[in-house]
């Protein structure tokens, strides 16, 4: 699909919104779960330019380290350029155009304290290059093996889905769970949720709109979820647990992750990229 | 270089007592650090036969989890089958041979507790596919800028390096100083060391021996300095320091480390490939 200016803006504005109400979110939870000691995002602004017409844009990291949240990030960035003939091969439309590209998302990944409080991680976003589609899911990582939690991260995402197309959950599901696995580890990076990619179906607005849906299901399923795990007591023990699984959040990401590694061995913004690893970890 | 029975027998008994050595050295330490409370290694044997000729052998690890190093492994290997083809394009001398290799070695990787005792990795190895030939090397890692500690290691391996070859030293320490930096990061691993590969003179005995006291060269070096710092007292600062650091080395080993990617993504056994990984580590 050919993709306008105008439609370039609302895309770029929609992630910004959507970064403000997730970490307004985030701060009232740190407020609720306690009044004393509130604690805020700090903002980072990022810069792509390099003086020539294949990097320009730049971005925003958002991090809060707080009572609930140990380390939580939330980056948005828009970017365009030229990506190099390698790369651009591998990329629907990008060899058609110059190896032009334009890309603007949102990526969030929250490490809370409480072992029984899941980490999660959600990313939407919109390419464009001689086509233009949609990406991005969300995912569960739960240290314990907390049933209902899963259970009602996904029939959020499956609501949320079957509004637009009753072939995407189970679609998007099984993405998810085949994305987010470590198989040195032979093991689930978590409980997954969705993932979808090149979502081109005709009918832009609605792509947007499913797109946006993400975001905020995501948002208010994942608030619900601290919300209601938030005050559980925890243990010794139960920490340990917690900091080894995310040695295994690790691996997944400086290991297997695509945008992780593209943007590390191509000169992305390292502070940013890495945000989504934990504030510690640690391994047997 | 042709190698026989005789000679990989000699090198897998080498790699064996040098790992007695050094586990015996690294227990003394433990000993005289603390008389009280001495740490001993564990060990644990793994098998790499799958029932057909393309991977055989095993290996043992050997991990100790002390008061002056937190987490060291030491980890030896012989193991035996055939490349992919993919995979045998890369290696010298494996397409003429059925894909056919043999490998040797011994890797170890100390995360010493106290952050004024340097971190520090060794491997030495021995390579058969059509042809024959040696690798390894020593670095270290200090978390604060020790000049003496990196004047005393690197001195260390130019003594050893000299009595083979003057050409020898000059050349592996470039090599390692390529080899152990993180360009996402734009910084080294550490204060580098030797690293050589491929290494074939002519003198199959020449390249043994030199393999052999590269061994003992990072063994008494790395002990001597262990001992010189091990009771320096240290503060909380300097340990999130450490812990920092020790994420870096996290990031080094599973974005670059070829040995380490190439085990994940081929199957080699997950439990001794990440013994390297820090027993816990911190990001900003």
């Amino acid at each position: 699909m050919i993709i306008n200016q105008d439609q370039k803006k609302r895309v770029e504005k929609w992630f910004c919104e959507l970064r403000n109400s997730i970490c307004a979110e985030f701060e009232a939870i740190e407020s609720e779960y306690s009044s004393e000691a509130s604690s805020v995002f700090t903002r980072k602004q990022w810069d792509r330019a390099t003086g020539d017409d294949t990097h320009g844009g730049g971005g925003e990291m958002s991090v809060m380290k707080g009572n609930v949240f140990e380390k939580v990030g939330v980056n948005i960035s828009t970017v365009h350029g030229k990506f190099s003939d390698e790369f651009a091969k591998k990329i629907p439309g990008a060899d058609d155009n110059s190896n032009e590209f334009w890309a603007s998302g949102v990526s969030l990944v929250a490490h809370p304290r409480n072992p029984h409080v899941p980490p999660a991680h959600m990313n939407t976003r919109m390419i464009v290059t001689s086509k233009g589609w949609f990406g991005g899911g969300g995912d569960l990582n739960p240290i314990f093996d907390i049933s209902e939690d899963a259970q009602f991260f996904h029939e959020a995402f499956k609501n949320t889905c079957d509004r637009y197309d009753p072939e995407y959950y189970p679609k998007f599901k099984e993405w998810a769970d085949d994305y987010f696995f470590i198989p040195h580890r032979d093991e689930a990076r978590g409980v997954g949720g969705i993932f979808y990619d090149y979502l081109d179906s005709g009918d832009w607005d609605a792509d947007f709109a499913f797109t946006q849906d993400v975001g905020k299901t995501f948002r208010d399923a994942y608030c619900a979820l601290v919300r209601q795990n938030m005050n559980k007591p925890w243990s010794d023990e139960e920490r340990e647990v917690q900091l080894i699984k995310r040695g295994r959040y690790v691996e997944f990401n400086l290991v297997y992750d695509r945008g992780t590694i593209f943007g590390l061995q191509t000169g992305g913004n390292t502070e940013a990229i890495l945000m989504s690893l934990p504030p510690v970890a640690k391994w047997d």
